[in-house]
């Protein structure tokens, strides 16, 4: 199990890595994101599995043939954040595999079909939209909205999923394919600290914070910079800093988490004033109404400066199918249970119906979303070998 | 004349517009270069100029030899900002050459050469040092520093250079080409609105304000922004927009101006938090103490975040040669004088000591980087008059 696991993640650890950071650049539909996907087909054909493409270009590897019943899936996405780590998403990835070996090294014999999934554009660092692959087969995300998203030099997913060889005509909601998982466990690197302190390599996810996306128009006026008097400045420079700031105090003040991590400025000269600025606000909270709040009080800042907020995703709180979680436990026995802010693929199936849980792999730092993520190779062995214990319950003669 | 003004005007015109918002995008060894200077090579040719090109790629039109006598050039530059108008930089060419059409249709005699110069890379849109084409052959510009500035892909000038089918060996200070010019007058649209409450189409500029250009570096820890607690973030973007507000009300304070205009934000995905903020502050004020004490202050208060501050260039205060400007007033009569807060190539050669002026052309609205910058035709044609009278000044045969 060791080998297939160290085989495995040295075969994608290259794929997409940045010489200049270390960092991951992994985007939907790029050239980094088919040698991933490749990757992922040859890992497939090397176990004999089944490999399937759903409507959005999902992929899926199945032992068994979930036609005639409803599997138990497992996995996680491929995609990073830019300059992203090496674990978010491969890590499920690979170990649904590796336990696959695991579980044909002890002579397992599956009462129900079990699948490895690969789900597309997860992180959303190209389109916008976290989640993409999930919510489109789901239908949380309309195929019309999707495909007219654009990548920062305006290319509509619709021609960059035509670039890649597909046609973006068979995207859309996808029951054939929703029907053939009878619950999914997503295993992933934990994105805080909490089993860090603790003797657990493990935990189990039971939840999910309520998140969103918005984004923040600021408008200002082009001048020059070294003839305008400030008196006649329309700066849209400065609104988006009073914003910065306020959403930080008032995320302390409602105990919630406000970030700003992406901007645009037009025209983007050093010697111009900036017309606009553009900013994505993401945040988050433990309850859906303190997130609400949040973001009205934010909005209500940029307004002053005639700054504009349009939500762009919305995932509720995600509170997964207590039954999938209460067997996990069971069968993993003693190991921590976690919420988390993180949004992920299983949130998105369990809003759409799906029993669905996680299985997180202790990071001894938090670190995530940046080239410094890391998680111990023990401890991600051992995150092999919880998953193939939950496969095995799941998926054996009681299942 | 005026045939000759709209000709040339509107064959300029198209080269590097965006349709999408109607400003230019003429950056330094482009594809919308080459055609600009296409566009001077053929003007030139039309009226039997001499073309030449200096170490730096700059290009000169002449009419007579300056080797055998310094003569008078005239001229600007023809790249833009990133959305900028139409006539920042192209008004001083198209009205150079027009202006030599009507010295010639008046029969006029040139005691000395007259030359047309087209500076290269004057905004530093792309390379990020504004009048390099200038500063380059002046010496003030170090060769090696020049070809290793990079563009936002991190393509060195050198390697910039080298794909125009250029050089980059030829580079450097170029004393024969300067020894050809006895003085320099640039039309430019002024930018600001001086002008514009006044009856007068033209004004003479005597001085430009001491300027410069800082790069501010904040840093900060990437790390997932729906699992980190605010109090165990390093947001780089927090320090960049108290900074923001700081040189804002610092600039107030002290009579100045203070500019962000551009930034650049690590990793650059909406759920992840900073890693690194870059921005470039533009300050600027009627003389060099203050310009200084506001720079100290806005670099302090970036300190309080980490934040560090480096030169990346600087223009001594230009005070325009006495002499010539005092000439330029006896030509024109009665106008006004101006200060600006904008650098010019006339500011650099000033510096390097070569006796130059300006000449500006009102701006109804002062806006200037900015698709709605706008001068009236009449102004213009104006501006070319005053021009040709300067030329039949400085280049006749009492000259």
């Amino acid at each position: 199990m060791t080998e297939s696991f160290d085989a495995l993640w040295s075969a994608i650890l290259p794929i997409g890595r940045s010489a200049a950071t270390g960092g991951y650049r992994r985007y939907a539909l790029t050239e980094e994101d088919r040698l991933l996907r490749e990757w992922f087909a040859g890992a497939a054909a090397d176990r004999g599995l089944t490999l399937t493409e759903d409507r959005m270009g999902n992929q899926w590897a199945w032992w068994g043939d979930p036609d005639q019943r409803a599997g138990v899936v497992t996995g996680s996405h491929l995609d990073s954040v830019p300059d992203g780590g090496a674990f978010d998403g491969p890590l499920g990835v690979v170990s649904a595999f590796a336990a696959i070996d695991r579980l044909r090294d002890q002579a397992f014999e599956p009462a129900r079909p079990i699948g490895v999934v690969n789900f597309t554009d997860e992180e959303g660092a190209r389109f916008g939209v976290a989640c993409a692959g999930s919510r489109v087969i789901t239908g949380a995300l309309p195929a019309e909205r999707a495909l007219g998203l654009v990548d920062r030099d305006d290319i509509p997913m619709a021609e960059a999923i035509r670039s890649a060889g597909r046609s973006p005509d068979a995207v859309g909601a996808d029951p054939q394919t929703l029907r053939r998982v009878g619950s999914f466990v997503e295993l992933h690197i934990e994105q805080g600290r909490s089993l860090a302190q603790l003797a657990n390599a493990v935990a189990i996810g039971t939840s999910i914070w309520p998140h969103g996306r918005w984004r923040l128009d600021f408008p200002g006026e082009a001048n020059h910079a070294g003839t305008t008097p400030l008196e006649d400045r329309r700066d849209a420079m400065i609104g988006f800093a009073e914003t910065v700031l306020a959403a930080r105090a008032i995320a302390k003040r409602q105990h919630g988490l406000a970030t700003i991590g992406r901007v645009r400025v037009q025209p983007g000269a050093v010697n111009a004033i900036p017309s606009s600025v553009t900013a994505w606000l993401d945040a988050r909270a433990s309850d859906e109404p303190t997130v609400q709040r949040m973001v009205a009080e934010i909005e209500g800042m940029a307004a002053v400066h005639g700054g504009e907020l349009t939500l762009e995703s919305w995932t509720g709180q995600t509170i997964f199918a207590p039954g999938l979680t209460g067997r996990l436990r069971t069968a993993l026995g003693d190991v921590p249970v976690l919420s988390t802010g993180a949004g992920h693929d299983a949130g998105i199936l369990s809003a759409a119906g799906v029993p669905a849980a996680m299985i997180f792999v202790r990071n001894p730092t938090g670190i995530s979303h940046s080239p410094a993520e890391w998680a111990e190779r023990d401890d991600c062995i051992a995150g092999v070998g919880a998953l193939a214990t939950v496969l095995a319950d799941l998926a054996g003669a009681e299942g």
